[in-house]
């Protein structure tokens, strides 16, 4: 059984589907949903193909689209609503109780959220997305005095997109370092990580899933084998453990997930919400 | 006048920060928000801490604070709502009417939607990251051939970031070519470019804000120099029009609007929902 999915939106339409994506996920099991996101709807025109397009679906398919609706503006709104989809209303709904709580209007202004409403908070983003950038793979250790955290791990277990995400959402500066076998051969740190020992969270994973993961990457070598994966983990794990070092199994984590577990582990400060 | 907002999840909280900044950035004109996220409230313990909090800041402030809560678990959600917050509660408010029309019962499953339900999604996300950071910055134009969208423009105008975004919000591969002043001064297009003109997308920005930017990274260069920004913005824009490239203005847009901006107009499709 498959249904359509509608988000709408004035802008980029992302509210609409984190909403609607929480929600849709409590019902996976039983149904399909076929998921199509219209942003920018900021005028009576655009609202009124939308209204249109819903309409056709429930006529074609029989069973009226599901509409994720965030648009702020009532009266482009109220031409979706006018639809046959099943509209769940974001704004509508909460906008009301909060009013009241605050004792204020609310402003009815489009897109503030995703938009730029601080130009410092926009600065901070971008200069955390560079550092990243800069600070990966521990090409360059100057960086780690002025890392916030440090992420290390072997090869492949999801330091980068893990720095990367907690760059751009919550601004935090995050450096990674890869721990090569021959690190792991050796006593003690590596030398570039001994004076930032504080900073470093480690990540560990099931050695079959790295070498699904490296296989794909370099399929056959010495460093995808299954044997090369379960001795590199296991020393990382050792390592974490002698030295104290945080550490988590992201092997079944999304990169939020994951991100958002360093943030609480580490304590670190979020710029930006 | 300030209060005390906070997001509270079973899993990550991203879901409740998206839908709670929504509908507060509409009263920000008017109030100042302190927000505090509490994640992976998973148990009761955790979820009577949670109330404990709550009900002592509304003690101190003689301001109830407003919680918006996506927890799944019925009987955790139930100990944060007897708090003395203001409740906003996502699931309880939109999971009825879905449930009646699907014909269907939620499965009340805990972090479904920032979970790795599908790991076909996740390994599709790690690759389009990979190759975004891999194709940055036009250093390997081989990957132009692989891209779906080559992202063009003068040095700091947002190429990077709008790339790496794409590939960790939509799937989407995403390579980038810096226009040089060089490459500016000469007739054609950057050979690199040249077979894959069909690709290209333009961003532009204000000079007055390029020279800004260049500023706080080389400060006092020729580089940085507000008539070096505009001789770059003029020329960058004259190629966009000679050459028929789409090109949008990223001067006060968001990653998120520039992101969603250059998806629709290049009718790219999402991989991930």
């Amino acid at each position: 059984m498959k249904r359509h999915v509608f988000y709408i939106s004035d802008r980029t339409g992302i509210t609409a589907e984190v909403l609607g994506g929480a929600l849709l996920s409590q019902f996976e099991d039983h149904m399909d949903f076929e998921e199509k996101t219209i942003p920018f709807v900021d005028n009576q025109e655009k609202a009124e193909a939308v209204r249109e397009k819903i309409d056709r679906i429930a006529r074609e398919t029989g069973h009226r689209p599901i509409v994720f609706d965030t648009i702020v503006d009532p009266s482009i709104r109220a031409i979706v609503r006018q639809s046959s989809g099943l509209i769940m209303d974001f704004f509508h709904t909460f906008i009301g109780p909060l009013e009241k709580e605050l004792g204020v209007t609310s402003s009815f202004r489009v897109g503030k959220h995703h938009a730029i409403d601080d130009k410092g908070q926009y600065d901070h983003r971008i200069e955390a997305v560079n550092f990243a950038l800069n600070a990966d793979d521990g090409k360059s250790p100057r960086y780690f005095d002025e890392a916030e955290v440090i992420l290390v791990g072997v090869s492949r277990c999801g330091k980068t997109p893990t720095s990367l995400y907690l760059a751009m959402q919550f601004g935090i500066y995050a450096a990674n370092y890869p721990f090569t076998p021959d690190d792991l051969e050796k006593p003690g740190l590596p030398k570039p990580l001994q004076s930032n020992k504080d900073k470093l969270f480690g990540l560990t994973i099931d050695p079959v899933r790295l070498h699904e993961i490296r296989t794909q990457r370099r399929s056959g070598s010495q460093y995808a084998s299954l044997q090369q994966c379960q001795r590199e983990v296991r020393m990382v794990e050792a390592l974490y453990r002698r030295y104290g070092i945080q550490f988590l199994d992201a092997t079944s984590k999304s990169i939020e997930e994951i991100a958002t577990l360093v943030v609480e582990s580490c304590n670190l400060e979020r710029r930006l919400f």
